[in-house]
């Protein structure tokens, strides 16, 4: 039996905490790929916010660090535990406490998965609208990545649809952040703070999220273009428009081959087509009214022509499902096909054209394979490496994270830096900044015991 | 001459520096009512990112504290200076840096004002849609005060619109936050952190915030209801119904007859209406064509009978640009006929009911007239307390306050704690917060320097 968890035994009980054989291979990783998974000294499933304050006591006393897991969905290892640390997993708590369909908001506990939520909110006629591919990660942890996903062109990321937070602080202080109001200016913003801090502030116990009204109508439409820099460039154009999509992916020629090689949907688009059209377009449009829904998919059927594509697909329903739900899935094709890292860059939109020029080159240099694909509507794009040498592939990842830094992007526009990205992070962010936010870490998390080696170096602790 | 000002005089041109005599009375004070106006040691209008640097360093060297000024608009006191301290005002750093209409994307310094930047974006069809009454607020003012406005309901407020900014930290370190992407995941959201601090965390010397496309068409129309008590409850309805309006105010009685006192525009609603009306309903709708604008009006208006409304008028454009005007300057208003406190507080809009309800106890209990209209949209009330005596008046605004929290809410939806709202926000809010804050407060800014006195108390610093 480990240390760590004979001194946790003394203070929750001790079903919550799982050491040896006992705990699962499961909490030594997350889904980033090339990372090495660790087995922790004990596993915590705590069921209340009083026992996760009791865990981050003792913790802090005894110098045992903590890694905060939701549902281990996560692609840039921040839940990858120290071998002396602890893993503290929410799956236990996971109820949904209230939903106020009326008054447009949700309280749940951070073990609430995605589809979960989904499934109470649909009928209801309400959506929590963010909407990362993976539908099985927890509230909470989309919380601490500031996850984003596909409808982000519209609705925003986590941090746009989070009220307020309940936290346990490192010191076993449980904290109220935000609340229900859609707004404030009374004090830091703590909620937004701890949004996307990756686990290294406090743990978070309850999410407030705030729902939109589900549109009853969406169709949704697949444009080929002849090449990535004519899709690139029409976006913008699409934003201006005010058509305000749902939905506003590119898909390159290599990652379309994954996923009609991975489905058998028929999406309809003749085979002249599908061997000249090297970037595709899928945009989602919502409307309140059939007769509307209609017309705004005739304007965007002339509106892509006219920004060159070489035709638009109104997909049925069916294959339209099909095609979105393989686009989220698109990391697994990506991972079964055997990429050998992953990277989500954002840039300004009016960037992207420049973004993916320099891509094509990183990839002609290095001879590696580079597939995208990506929320084109944020400048989010997200890359496949594969490239099996593993010096090379550290020039490729650093050479396509300094290139969107230098056109004003940043390391990862949703995935988080966790500890896969952090060594490109650490070198390539401003050093005023990280080290300010080491500060803000100690004033959270004086004894440094949260999530260490995520986003930081432990060493550099304060 | 003061200390402050020669020291400063070493650092900066001898032009950035002003004392005695030639420092305006204006830098004393805001808008605040019932705030005491205090002259600085100093005022200091720097034109260069470098003297904003080379101020703080000096003034974090000697322990000089520092309080920052925007247009001076502000409505809680965050500006009013300490009688041993320097301002510095944003005045000469008023440069619009680039309008991107196609990337949608402004970049400005922070003394440009919201009516300079939207002269400048109007007829490129696109939109920075924070709209607070004041139009001549300063951008530095809104990011520092986090300021919403009327069309909050549907854009957000300023954190919602606000990408990145480049700060000045007290130690005179320059520091870019986020920047022209729409989504990160990469480290602390700062720019969310400096949003809403009042000044109290870092100086901002340059804003990139977000650009919306401009509707073209856009309609207004004013439902009087019975009562307040149904106006609350529409609201939850309104936004429920999907018709997502550009603005949703409620007025009551007693400012919707100092706005008709003040204006001579014809609103067309029959005198037995306005006689018997207790409340109104202002409700703007933006579309993108004058066929679907018709028709949503006509929803609209279908909409609010069925919420208890006793008529529906859609106003002409210039007496719906009047009312909409009228209502921006209601604190001016009520300042004139004579309001001794202003109290912003948001509660979870489900909750607008029971606070409206409260709030009429509190004027009933302590013989005090409360004026009010606000974002109903948003839960957001703005009160405007008549109450002559000073104890009887605190005893007012502290159970405004109170009432608020215990439904769910903020001191401050918009307008921020300042010095005004500061010894109620102390006094209510939850310490472990409250430390934390200061703890983050010192992360930025060890020696205490910026705005002492707003939000916290000087001695409270850690």
């Amino acid at each position: 039996m480990s240390r760590a968890a004979d001194l946790l035994r003394a203070v929750v009980p001790a079903d919550v905490v799982e050491d040896g054989d006992a705990a699962s291979d499961d909490y030594a990783h997350d889904e980033a790929l090339g990372s090495t998974p660790v087995r922790p000294a004990a596993v915590l499933r705590p069921r209340t916010t009083a026992e996760v304050a009791a865990i981050l006591r003792c913790c802090t006393e005894h110098g045992i660090a903590v890694t905060a897991r939701g549902s281990g969905t996560g692609l840039s290892g921040a839940c990858i535990p120290t071998a002396d640390g602890v893993v503290v997993s929410f799956e236990r708590l996971d109820a949904i406490l209230e939903i106020d369909a009326a008054g447009g908001v949700a309280v749940v506990q951070p073990g609430v998965t995605l589809e979960r939520l989904d499934a109470e909110l649909a009928p209801l006629g309400v959506s929590y609208p963010v909407r990362p591919g993976e539908h099985s990660a927890s509230l909470g942890g989309n919380v601490n990545t500031n996850a984003g996903g596909m409808q982000a062109v519209k609705h925003g990321v986590t941090r746009h649809h989070v009220l307020g937070l309940e936290v346990v602080l490192p010191t076993g202080e449980v904290m109220r952040t935000g609340g229900r109001t859609v707004k404030s200016s009374s004090g830091y913003d703590l909620t937004q703070l701890v949004i996307g801090s990756e686990g290294t502030l406090a743990l978070v116990t309850e999410v407030t999220v705030k729902l939109v009204p589900r549109p009853p109508h969406a169709a949704t439409v697949l444009a080929p273009f002849p090449s990535l820099a004519e899709v690139s460039a029409a976006v913008p154009h699409i934003l201006a428009s005010g058509a305000a999509p749902a939905i506003l992916e590119y898909i390159d020629i290599l990652t379309m081959a994954a996923i009609r090689g991975g489905t058998d949907v028929d999406l309809g688009i003749p085979d002249e087509v599908t061997e000249t059209a090297l970037a595709y377009l899928l945009v989602r449009l919502e409307s309140t009214s059939t007769t509307r829904l209609e017309e705004d998919v005739e304007a965007m059927g002339e509106l892509l022509v006219g920004l060159g594509a070489m035709d638009v697909y109104v997909l049925p329903p069916g294959a339209a499902a099909h095609l979105v739900e393989a686009r989220e899935k698109a990391f697994w094709l990506v991972k079964a096909a055997g990429a050998d890292d992953l990277v989500d860059v954002c840039v300004p939109r009016a960037a992207m054209q420049d973004y993916m020029a320099a891509v094509e080159e990183i990839a002609t240099r290095t001879g590696s394979w580079i597939a995208g694909c990506g929320h084109a509507g944020d400048g989010n794009v997200h890359l496949a490496v594969f490239q099996a040498d593993p010096d090379v592939r550290s020039v490729v990842v650093h050479g396509l994270l300094h290139a969107g830094m230098e056109l004003g992007g940043v390391v990862s526009g949703e995935h988080g830096i966790g500890t896969t990205k952090k060594p490109y992070y650490l070198e390539l962010e401003d050093p005023t900044k990280v080290a300010l936010m080491r500060r803000i870490k100690a004033a959270f998390d004086p004894a440094g015991i949260l999530n260490p080696g995520t986003i930081f170096d432990p060493e550099d602790q304060p």
